[in-house]
């Protein structure tokens, strides 16, 4: 399936989505929110338009976005027809909440027209209809209304469709999914919804989307976060990266210091972190809080310091290469890595 | 096992556990972090010893920490012993840097006679010597040398064992321990080495941990993060509640919000993430953004807000209460959780 130019499903690399929380009746300040979020990696942006008069500015929106552009919409299905004119991508839509059957195929029928895929978007507040009362654990009854809904747009003659299934629990997330997995045929949008602030939003999505990728199931996905939207991609990308499904740039691997530590790593690594976003070549950096240790426990770092008192031992692949100061040990190592970057 | 009070494996809830980073031979220093991690939730703490002259100030700790503590020893035998000897809850080594097999032996029967478990905690870089240079992946280097050094602690008569064998690499990790756990009848101590600073590592430890715990593997774990060992903590029981293993107090989801939101919904959720840290009570908070779909959405609430613009509807179990000013939304939230708590 294509977004755009983005293929999702079919063996594809599991891409990295988002969504803007900018007015979207504000083209210009949306616009500056997806290259900020394309620049740190994200593929494809979601974008609401909440009522009819956030249609012109989705419009100006989706002919200046550097990314495809997928329309979010609940309720009204009118906007959703619209925006298939209006240069959407894809939508996105939960039919439990779009109402009656006649509603849902004209978005159908639309998206069909306009040539762009639909992704069914089910979850907890809107299953469909015949399921809604069920005395079921919710990631069935999240599975059930999916299918449900395929079905329907099945036999409309509608396949390019893109599933998602998410639930605040990662448990429920996770058995959901793994259902949708065995039973659908679509590609996988995986998330955790209402995952929460940066900090356990960051831990759930990290726990459900681990669980699921490790497995193989996820074709796209979005991290949710109260936050800004930047950071639900860095996630992204943290994930794939933990997974050694995709890799962003450097990898930086660093010991969690103890009483044996006699510098302020924190205070290092986290400079060599920050620093390291601007590099795009994917090195291992190791920085580590014990001289005896360091090198040999980080041996398949490309490039290393292991501090000491007052010191800090370069080391490539675990071999020594020079000690410098601890006020050097930063540039010292940007260094050997614009270094290998050159080699 | 027993670790001082806490039960380790043996189909006993997984523990939490952290290190100090203050100087060993500054007790009181150490002993104030020893109590910020235990009100954070730690229940079990390893302190290093890098050399004899830390062994005063580990026995002071051991006698006044509220948490039993594990002597971290690496290389010095010696010091393993002498831990064993002045109050250690458990022994923490790497036979495979401790050398000679007369000095392991010695510390095995250290601490078999102190009744005190052993942590065989396998790294990259020490493993078995007959293993080191093999051309295997890492994960087999590190299960080959982990039940090679417990087979030989079981050959001496010692069974109070934990094995833990970490890697920086969240998948070899994985390998490792699901290799471990169906070979071995000890304890696994879980956990990803050299994680990162607090971003990288807590999604690394978060997908590494969150797939083995899924599956049941892990008796123990520990977050690594280069910074606050408060912070490691604070992560572990987050992975440990995103799996509903495990809940220290209330749940908040929240919703990423997007382009209908029209209050600083990242703000008051992070006030209230904040607020939240006080309670006890394992009730499941939502704020959310939406004050349409805010409440159906987060039905499972016990109590939630659903923000619109310059108001907030706040919701029990998904059925509306009340309407506030959006100043005053953090106030009757936590109003709420209050009078729930009461009854």
């Amino acid at each position: 399936m294509l977004v755009g130019d983005v293929v999702i499903g079919g063996g594809a690399t599991v891409s990295v989505q988002s969504m803007t929380n900018t007015d979207t009746r504000d083209p210009g300040a949306t616009l500056v929110q997806i290259r900020r979020l394309a620049e740190a990696g994200c593929e494809i942006v979601r974008v609401a338009i909440p009522h009819a008069d956030a249609l012109d500015g989705f419009e100006r929106i989706c002919a200046q976005s550097p990314l495809p552009v997928i329309a979010d919409i609940h309720f009204d299905h009118r906007l959703a027809i619209e925006a298939a004119h209006r240069g959407a991508a894809k939508l996105r839509i939960n039919p439990g909440n779009i109402g009656a059957t006649e509603r849902v195929d004209a978005v159908i029928d639309a998206a069909g027209e306009a040539g762009i895929p639909i992704r069914i978007g089910v979850n907890a507040g809107s299953l469909a209809d015949e399921y809604h009362d069920k005395d079921w654990p919710l990631a069935e009854k999240l599975v059930a209304s999916a299918v449900s809904f395929c079905n329907h747009f099945q036999d409309r003659g509608f396949k390019d469709i893109v599933v998602s299934a998410k639930a605040s629990s990662v448990n429920a997330t996770i058995d959901a999914y793994r259902a949708l997995a065995s039973t659908l045929p679509y590609p996988l949008h995986i998330g955790v919804t209402e995952a929460g602030t940066s900090f356990s939003g960051t831990v759930k999505s990290a726990v459900g989307l681990g669980v699921l990728l490790y497995d193989g199931i996820g074709d796209t996905m979005r991290v949710s976060l109260t936050a800004d939207p930047v950071e639900e991609v860095r996630v992204a990308w943290e994930i794939l990266a933990a997974l050694d499904i995709r890799r962003r740039g450097p990898e930086l691997i660093s010991c969690p210091t103890c009483g044996r530590c006699e510098v302020d790593l924190v205070a290092i690594a986290q400079e060599v972190e920050q620093r390291l976003r601007s590099i795009k070549t994917p090195v291992k950096v190791a920085v580590m809080g014990c001289i005896v240790n360091g090198p040999g426990e980080a041996r398949d770092a490309d490039i290393g310091v292991a501090a000491g008192k007052g010191v800090g031992l370069i080391f490539r692949k675990g071999e020594p290469i020079r000690k410098v100061g601890e006020n050097e040990i930063v540039s010292a190592l940007m260094d050997e890595i614009a270094d290998l970057d050159r080699n």
